[in-house]
């Protein structure tokens, strides 16, 4: 009896083995790209294996998350890769927000049945946003569920360990009256609202080709801009923050209150930046309420960053697209967030 | 404008706001049922946080897996509690087998319109497994994927992160010819199989609520029960062991190479243990050959140890159920598992 080294196959459930390993091998290689000196994985392991040295109180920081039904506009406009970066970018940002650096990813892709090409397209954006992070690509799951998945369907899952010193934990608990919320900009809509959108433009390929003057591309070329990371840029400002709002599903309204200590609220000035014309399309087509706007979208800002006022220039002065977007003031009301 | 803390909750995909809440709350109190000393997360952080500390040489660990499409049998059997077990144990078999002990887990569901009862019934198996192992349920995510999930179809994932000292990891590579191979009993058919399974029984309730002598139950009844867990009975005899497989897709001939070093083969003798009632019944009813049901199912053997012929004794006196059921020989033609 040969070995068949792969999970997830045999010939009932109508797989195609030589593809499975092609793709096995494909996904293995990527992955190596990714690795740091600390990755320990061989191939064939039941786990991926990382090695973890250099802290003094080290706190590890974990998040999982998918990319929604961006995976629908993905699959209409046979975009693979972008969502990718999308899923990575993700989760680097959420742990990012508790100052932790991203140590290692692991990702979950599961179809109906195994397309080579769009497992090795969705591995290329997560191995090259891994990458990008410095964060090791050390281990994942491709699934074949026929009968749970149909057609173009799919899903795609992050994980992420990252580790931040236990004294260097952003937990938003220093934030004060007072304080400063700077805003620093989404690249679209990030991987929140597409329920919505789809409701609204539907996903056909007439529709997600139409070029808009506005945008300066396709309408399916702006929605599927991946999710940008801001690791880069803030964790060398990282000292300087009081606390980090990853602006995801809920808005700012949903996600800023999540680093306020009890009895503070925020004032955001509307006025304060540009909604990009990607929001204000899908508020027009939707005739869609602006507080519902803001609760579904994050109308232009991907990343709120909470500091002292007198740290405001000198990060601004880091973070040439940011610009200040609001304050911490005292809760009077029950409102936690005013958006005037 | 007032504050939605929920994600992935807007009015237009048909959502409850206060279902999802109350799913949200359910799940952070059974959360908090599996907190060690080492978490430190509160509620609405962005990351789960776990205190790193008491290792020399730490490697971490970490899996990430789902139950396939046993998730269609529990659906149609409407019992959810057992899926969460399932994945929990599934993972942390996986790392087991580098001889890691878990630390932290997350998990993923995914549904067409979230279903509160499904949900918690999911999150209550999963907390039980992680108590159970010792293992923080840190995170996890909710999401309402309308247009990707239809009727009751979900999907359900699992990571896991786990330790094990540099000096400790179990890597097969002191295997050498002589060895035995020590074979401990399986639940069931554990988490894999199952589109074979439901291509030849169906999934209809007529069909699974039949009462089968040979089974003592219903065959739905054998079909759901939980992947069984081995961490506490092998925790403590990790010393006498040189490599472990855990058996999932691919069966004893898939997963034992996975951890023989170059050059060796392995032989088991299939009269060595019996093959549970189940296996023979899905054998007879699909008229499937012998050496195609090794490939797809564990065959009764969920775990195999690979051992030292002079600790052969030692092991199977600490693990009364275990049996063994092979050995490893020099490779001579091309196979590397030989079932006789």
């Amino acid at each position: 009896m040969s070995v068949k080294p792969t999970k997830h196959t045999y010939a009932e459930a109508g797989v195609n083995i030589e593809s499975a390993d092609h793709v096995k091998k494909f996904i293995a290689k990527l992955a190596r790209t990714t690795y740091t000196p600390d990755v320990l994985s061989g191939v064939g392991l039941f786990g991926g294996l990382y090695e973890f040295k250099g802290y003094n109180k080290p706190v590890l920081v974990s998040s999982t998350d998918g990319v929604g039904t961006k995976l629908k506009l993905a699959a209409a406009l046979n975009r693979y890769d972008s969502i990718g970066f999308d899923i990575v970018n993700h989760c680097v940002n959420d742990i990012l927000t508790c100052g932790a650096r991203p140590l290692f990813f692991l990702d979950y892709i599961a179809m109906g049945h195994l397309v080579p090409e769009q497992v090795e397209a969705i591995v290329s954006g997560v191995a090259q946003a891994c990458s990008d992070a410095g964060c090791a690509l050390i281990g994942g799951e491709t699934a074949e569920m026929p009968g749970v998945y149909s057609g173009k369907d799919f899903d795609l899952v992050g994980f992420i360990v990252g580790v931040v010193e236990r004294d260097k934990i952003l937990n938003g608990k220093k934030i004060g009256p007072g304080d400063s919320i700077i805003g620093l900009p989404s690249s679209g809509l990030h991987t929140n609202g597409f329920s919505l959108v789809r409701k609204i433009f539907g996903v056909s390929k007439v529709e997600l080709k139409r070029h808009y003057p506005e945008l300066g591309r396709t309408l399916g070329e702006a929605l599927v801009e991946p999710h940008r990371c801001y690791l880069t840029e803030l964790e060398s400002l990282l000292p300087l923050i009081k606390g980090l709002a990853h602006i995801t599903g809920g808005g700012l309204p949903g996600n800023v209150p999540r680093v306020l200590p009890p009895g503070l609220s925020v004032v955001f000035d509307s006025f304060a930046w540009t909604v990009p014309p990607l929001f204000r399309l899908i508020q027009k087509r939707g005739n869609i309420e602006m507080s519902e706007m803001y609760k579904v979208f994050n109308m232009g800002i991907g990343m709120a960053v909470i500091c002292a006022a007198e740290n405001v220039e000198k990060l601004t002065g880091a973070l040439p697209q940011a610009k200040v977007i609001g304050r911490v003031v005292q809760q009077t009301g029950k409102d936690r967030v005013i958006i005037k």
